[in-house]
């Protein structure tokens, strides 16, 4: 158990971003409605998951839909208040703690907000280790655990509650309700117990945020034969996919989701060569003169080539020069089970899924 | 009080479909619906308005979506079991009995067939005296009662439940569920008191429905100087719009609802002359010859021109002789509350609202 306060924030908001692969919101946004709730009602208690009672029940606390409209959207005191009240009574249950669902600029935020906000404690885990698209990318989707009741308001009043028989049925109820309510909703969903948190929940994202951030702020600080790039990649354990400047964004915010590619030329090392990343609210695949190089469910960030600041989807544009960067994902994720939630072909990608850290080796580069 | 069995269905279900202008389903599936209900579980009892206690609370079960779906997707005992029990916990009222929102081959129906497997008693009462194509045309909304909580089931056992700020945001929000559920799913809505009932339903439905079904079927027994048309039209207190063949039927099915129109070339005393109905799941407006003439909230049903039995508007096609009739709608939806709910300008007719008796006088023919 440690608090955090507000000073802590500014870290866990960038590495949270980093592991967003583009998606989960926009940092600077995310920050700013943390750091208010914790000035506002002082620090929040963060749980190890090994914390946490064996059938206490640990509720997310996210927002849906497209983050560009989320920058947009703000939500308060009011809406986790009867976010939470509506759960505990429709599920029957006492909500002990809440957690962030996925890693990102935003979704990494809220539950602090929440937390700070509800007087509740959070645990120290997520149910991605990155952001992902859709409900049912979640690693209790692989333990059979139902995503539903899940209970969504918007920030005129209206709320909505489902409970659907698989969780791909309650992406797309959920995501119908979000497109109506104006693109973007905070919600509860996935209600697990400590054994279920414990069995499938990426334990300590929240700490390796707070790691990853910190990181990205000393990135500068070099020693003898250290490069700011060369100290991103360590510090991350991330493989360098591409140096380029933005030509060319496509993005269009339909469905409750931002889709769209971003086109890369080639700079530094990669001049001459020409990049491609693909996105769906995150990053999906990255290929480099025709050549895939990163795929999810492997993280594909783009960073500031000066600051190594994490890049958001929704804030990528023409000139911007970027690292393209690929990080290994949580090791559920690349069983069998994980990857028919979210492998490449789940995207519509016509290949199998290849590690990050085969396809960057510099055999294959 | 009194005792609706198997052998009333049919003529209810006849008079229901032709207040359902066009809408609220197919009479030949709602009737079969009804009648195994009844035949499996016994007669439903049909309450009196003014047997309802003061503060009872009363449930209004329907079908949400296109009608052409509606009529390949059936519902049973477990969907209506499920229906009530999380109405009743999520709204925290025992349910006493529970009515039509509408009147309509299959809206008109399922209540009573929920009824029977229930064993609840229906109130001879909706909230249209017709059908309309949006959850918010409800008389109720003229006495600013919710529609919500809404909970609503598909067949597959998909739940939602939604609470919203007005009767409209209800209706973007059950619609976008329904078209996700594939097109049509059942509900409850309107939680109302027996006062409130009083106050703004419209009385007395389910035995007019039954009334018009037997005038319907008894059309062609004609004393002196009688004609089948003759009688219908005075049986039903309408107005003969048109009579012709149907030329050409543009239909969609999007959004979850039927959208289109009825193009109609005159026979008998119409011809040479051409007339045009529009309908989102109801017939909206009737136009003669470039004229309007009859508009929502009015009624608009076609009906065979032998047999006088209502065409609803999933059965309309070319070749089809109907005559088209227009009847005066219930009186709460004359009032400028009840016109701004569903006059004409709301389905985008750029008119006024004139009573279809005046419209139809034979001085403006």
């Amino acid at each position: 158990m440690r608090m955090i306060g507000e000073s802590d924030i500014e870290d866990i908001a960038r590495g949270a971003a980093l592991l967003g692969s583009g998606g989960g919101g926009d940092p600077y946004v995310g920050r700013l409605t943390a750091q208010a709730a914790i000035r506002e009602c002082g620090p929040v208690t963060l749980l190890d998951v090994d914390e946490v009672p064996e059938d206490a029940c640990v509720v997310s606390v996210a927002s849906v839909g497209a983050p560009t409209v989320l920058t947009e959207k703000g939500c308060g005191y009011g809406e986790y208040r009867r976010l939470i009240e509506v759960t505990e009574r429709y599920g029957g249950k006492k909500v002990f703690a809440i957690m962030p669902v996925e890693a990102g600029g935003v979704n990494s935020m809220l539950p602090i907000a929440a937390a700070a906000r509800l007087g509740l404690p959070m645990v120290d885990a997520d149910g991605m280790s990155r952001a992902f698209p859709e409900i049912q990318m979640v690693t209790f989707t692989i333990g059979g655990i139902s995503a539903t009741p899940i209970v969504y308001v918007d920030e005129k009043g209206n709320l909505g509650i489902i409970e659907t028989i698989t969780n791909k049925w309650a992406e797309k109820l959920c995501r119908a309700g979000t497109s109506v309510m104006g693109g973007s909703v905070i919600c509860t969903e996935f209600m697990v117990t400590g054994e279920q948190l414990r069995t499938y929940g990426a334990r300590g994202t929240v700490t390796e945020s707070q790691r990853l951030g910190e990181a990205i702020r000393r990135v500068k600080d070099c020693g003898p034969g250290q490069t700011p790039e060369g100290n991103f990649l360590q510090f991350t354990g991330g493989s360098r996919i591409f140096s380029g400047k933005i030509a060319d964004v496509v993005r269009e915010t339909h469905d409750g989701f931002n889709w769209g590619h971003v086109m890369l030329e080639g700079i530094g090392q990669d001049k001459g060569r020409a990049a491609r990343v693909d996105f769906q609210n995150e990053n999906i695949c990255a290929v480099v003169d025709g050549q895939i190089r990163a795929t999810a469910p492997d993280l594909i960030s783009l960073v500031d080539r000066e600051t190594f600041t994490p890049v958001p989807t929704d804030a990528v544009k023409y000139g911007k020069r970027v690292l393209v960067a690929g990080l290994p994902c949580f090791h559920l994720w690349r069983t069998p089970k994980g990857l028919d939630i979210v492998g490449p072909r789940v995207f519509g990608i016509d290949a199998d899924y290849v590690p990050v850290e085969q396809l960057c080796a510099p055999s294959r580069a």
